[in-house]
């Protein structure tokens, strides 16, 4: 059996979208963009938010989708800004962060949940990638806290390493490359 | 007709519900905690918050219930913590906050929202109260941000003032007080 051919990926920001697709499409799966109102609940769970945006969004469009969700968490800040990275990144910004940190660890973990709806399929897969948060923001690629994430084993940041790089280690292209790897696998077994 | 004589409040937080049933008493209206799993989404709104969180409450509970959603809305943090203010409380904290406010104005409002939801009946009554963001936390009483938020015409925080004048002045004493009133006012006119 040939492996899916089409999964919509519900999400408004272009950034994402474009790291999703051309993972996917290294596993011959063309990704849509669907721009529905994503309804995501308040928890200090990835994986719970994810799943339950791609449950809802699945009764709207009745597609194979995914609901990807990611945070920031910063050891010495008790894990914030976590799962609230976006409404954090549009309020008190990197700016903010900074200014939290002064005299404090550094150590983070970038976290992504993926959530994968389709008829007779539900999965969610996570992914992690650990490093520091530089000491000012650096690099001009990406989106949100790229610009001040350096991950193990690299002294650049997210923003300057680009998406090549980023695809290759990142919490989002990790469970992103599992569910390829599910999904291709599942055709090939007929399990989907 | 009588006015209600029982509301559910749904919440985990003691402090929460001793102010709440403590103004509803007032009114003649007796309230009894509810400690269901609240489910919370992401929204910038808080009565979207507290809104959908009751009528997902009121599918388990089926009695009249209360949902109550606040925030802490800091001016020059683009309205940060805001609807997530237990989430920052539980990570950066009060210290957080004051770090994040060094060299910066420090007006901020509280606000609330209470959603009623009953059979026949669904409504949301919003509060708020603004003021500033104290040089350092002060005094013990009620929760949260308290120690730090000094209502507009007092010089003490919220936590030195204590319940009496915090229910006098508070988003959330605002918020209820429109809602028994409504109850009330209901009660005598059939109208729930």
């Amino acid at each position: 059996m040939e492996p899916p051919r089409l999964v919509y990926i519900v999400t408004g920001n272009e950034g994402k979208f474009r790291e999703a697709s051309r993972i996917l499409g290294e596993y011959g799966i063309e990704a849509r963009q669907a721009r529905l109102v994503k309804v995501e609940i308040q928890s200090d769970r990835l994986e719970d938010i994810a799943l339950k945006a791609a449950r809802i969004a699945y009764v709207q469009l009745r597609r194979p989708l995914i609901v990807e969700d990611a945070g920031l968490f910063i050891d010495s800040l008790r894990g914030f800004p976590g799962p609230y990275s976006d409404y954090v990144y549009r309020t008190i910004g990197i700016e903010g962060i900074l200014n939290l940190l002064q005299g404090r660890g550094r150590s983070a973990c970038f976290r992504s949940a993926v959530a994968y709806v389709a008829p007779m399929a539900e999965k969610v897969f996570s992914g992690e990638v650990c490093g520091r948060i530089a000491e000012e923001p650096r690099g001009s690629e990406g989106f949100g806290f790229d610009p001040i994430f350096i991950p193990e084993g690299y002294s650049q940041t997210f923003a300057e390493l680009g998406i090549g790089v980023k695809n290759r280690v990142s919490h989002r292209a990790q469970a992103l490359r599992k569910l390829a790897s599910w999904l291709v696998g599942a055709a090939h077994t007929g399990g989907w």
